[in-house]
């Protein structure tokens, strides 16, 4: 143990969680979610054993439906679908919909890890544009509108909003207006305001911002579903879950429970998406300035305009300053701070469950540690 | 409210669960899930912000997999793979591993709901022979051996062991030793011994037996993955989940979780499944004889040789009473009790987590309902 004065640790019995995914929830939520494994409030059965054909359940899904529509202001020419597979098989999905059989390329950005990942999925269905790639440069910046080689009628243009590994986020709706745009936002959904008539598609896993792995919230706009080709395989169709309300097949109804909770959360509690935008942009500010205040000891990974609000990656002078920062950080009670597996260094994820407090503490943690080693770096 | 006398209740703040599924869970199981999403013990995270990559997540998956292991004697030449999607989503990757493009048809039994919807799933992969129906005698019963129509040289011999809605279970293995036999067994696994190296391929969601909606058990045999086409997407190439050992993208922890619980206590608590089969066996045993002995005010769906001992489907001599029963069963505290929504009638679900207690209990009810209505029926 570093012995870190007590005065900078949150009183808690968990650690502060700042992993980069599934990432912390609020603690409202989990005692309610822990509540309802028991008993479902006036239900009588555990979250666990109820029927997902039952109106209980019903008005779970329509409440997180409505509750995304009134934090998005989303029109009704939006389908709101609670989906399995996570980001990985809408990475198939929007292809197999939107490109297979299509005389026309899609446009794809190439800006980390996990676009990186959607590239190759899409490939298999049709031609596919890639009209920037970060990858020579590292993922260190995302690319200007004027840097960006868009096709001339593309099918669609795919981005994603905030790439988790690098800690790179777009602070501004990517591409042309007439495209059909479609945004991967699994780590930044719900964490502040979007203009979501923009997008043609928008699709997030739940376990950054908006609750458990199990799950993900695909909004699509009507129109869409009319280039879906004949023959997908049932579950890859979004027609059928439209059809059926997100009930096509019994839904992990413990996962969409958990995320209508937090809509219901983010909509009373925190007071809709400017204000957890204004707790986010703090959150990020406390600590990126913490990292540019610290003569060097922690460099950020990101170039500074595109740095992410929720993933902030950086490193300590040494590959051995990286493993002992982590490893006494979680001895101290802060979790989840090692960097991706692919590219070590530190990141710290402040996802919507994380608090101001949780982020002070870390900060406060910071600067004890670089008091305690910057000798060592010289 | 019928004045049932109170002792014909199990003290309990839950209902009696008897849902076709999501099905009831052990006590104990939801007891230890709802402690985890406060804090998985000695970890100082909730379960729902645990990393999918941390150690403690890589024990559980392998604690799952060596607990069914043991409790199947399962040969180290299967494959256990934790997926998502369901059994809906394994009736189009079965078909699109093994059928696309191939030579060969697929022999499909069509014994009911479930199978029904198997079928045309295959036949967007290539050419089905269906080898059975029970679709014009209304899946009262199940085949013989001598009445399957099977294929030369079939690709694969595809049937469902229990059929939820109907409440058809199969008694034996079906089909010759020398095919490739692939087995939906999401409505009986692990609640009776199974002979698993007669099978290539053994698939079941969670939700009834192993755990929560969220989460579909695969096993399959080493070879059979030598099959599969280039070129599927991702997340639907068992190659993949094999290859990451169930974690290629982010699982449903929590479902895999409470997964690894329920196998954890039918190794250690309940005795392993000969012990639960004998349980069941006594289950199903005392409610099929309430309905035996009810003088015909209560008439079993299935053929006695094919009767399920997960699923108790049955009516009652009039429309009104079905609802009824349905109904004032409820208020008592006996849930789950509707038929299928395709179906209409009764049905009571006897999964592994429903104790002999509670089903005397109803069996208690039923014997009340009867005498108090049997002579609206005459």
């Amino acid at each position: 143990m570093l012995g870190t004065p007590a005065a900078l640790r949150v009183g808690t019995v968990r650690k502060l969680n700042f992993s980069g995914g599934p990432g912390a929830l609020p603690d409202c939520v989990l005692e309610a979610a822990s509540e309802a494994i028991l008993e479902v409030p006036g239900q009588g059965l555990s979250l666990l054993g109820i029927s997902h054909r039952s109106p209980w359940f019903r008005d779970v899904v329509e409440e997180a439906e409505a509750n995304l529509r009134a934090l998005l202001d989303l029109s009704r020419s939006y389908y709101v679908l609670f989906l399995q597979g996570g980001g990985t098989l809408q990475f198939s999905m929007i292809p197999m919909s939107l490109l297979r059989g299509r005389a026309q390329p899609a446009d794809y950005l190439h800006t980390g890890y996990w676009s990186g990942k959607a590239i190759p999925e899409a490939r298999r269905e049709g031609a596919v544009n890639v009209v920037w790639s970060g990858e020579e440069e590292g993922f260190r910046r995302l690319p200007r509108e004027s840097e960006l080689a868009v096709s001339a009628a593309p099918e669609y243009l795919h981005y994603i909003s905030n790439e988790t590994v690098e800690g790179l986020q777009f602070h501004r709706v990517v591409g042309r207006e007439d495209l059909t745009r479609i945004c991967d936002m699994s780590s930044d959904f719900l964490s502040r305001r979007i203009d979501a008539g923009r997008f043609s598609l928008i699709y997030a896993h739940a376990q950054k911002n908006l609750g458990p792995a199990g799950v993900t919230v695909v909004l699509v706009r009507e129109d869409l579903l009319e280039r879906i080709p004949a023959n997908l395989p049932a579950m890859l169709d979004f027609r059928n879950h439209v059809r059926m309300g997100s009930i096509y097949n019994t839904p992990p109804v413990f996962a969409i429970y958990v995320t209508m909770l937090i809509t219901r959360w983010l909509r009373d509690e925190v007071g809709g998406l400017q204000a957890m935008e204004r707790l986010n942009r703090a959150k990020a500010q406390r600590l990126y300035e913490t990292i540019d205040s610290s003569q060097g000891f922690y460099a950020g990974r990101a170039a500074v305009p595109d740095r992410s609000l929720m993933n902030v990656a950086f490193t300590l002078p040494t590959a051995e300053l990286n493993v002992r920062f982590v490893e006494q950080a979680d001895a101290e009670g802060f979790a989840g701070l090692a960097g991706h597996r692919t590219l070590g260094g530190v990141r710290a994820s402040l996802y919507n469950g994380v608090t101001l407090e949780a982020v002070e503490a870390l900060c406060g943690f910071m600067d004890f540690f670089r008091e305690r080693y910057r000798r060592e770096a010289l």
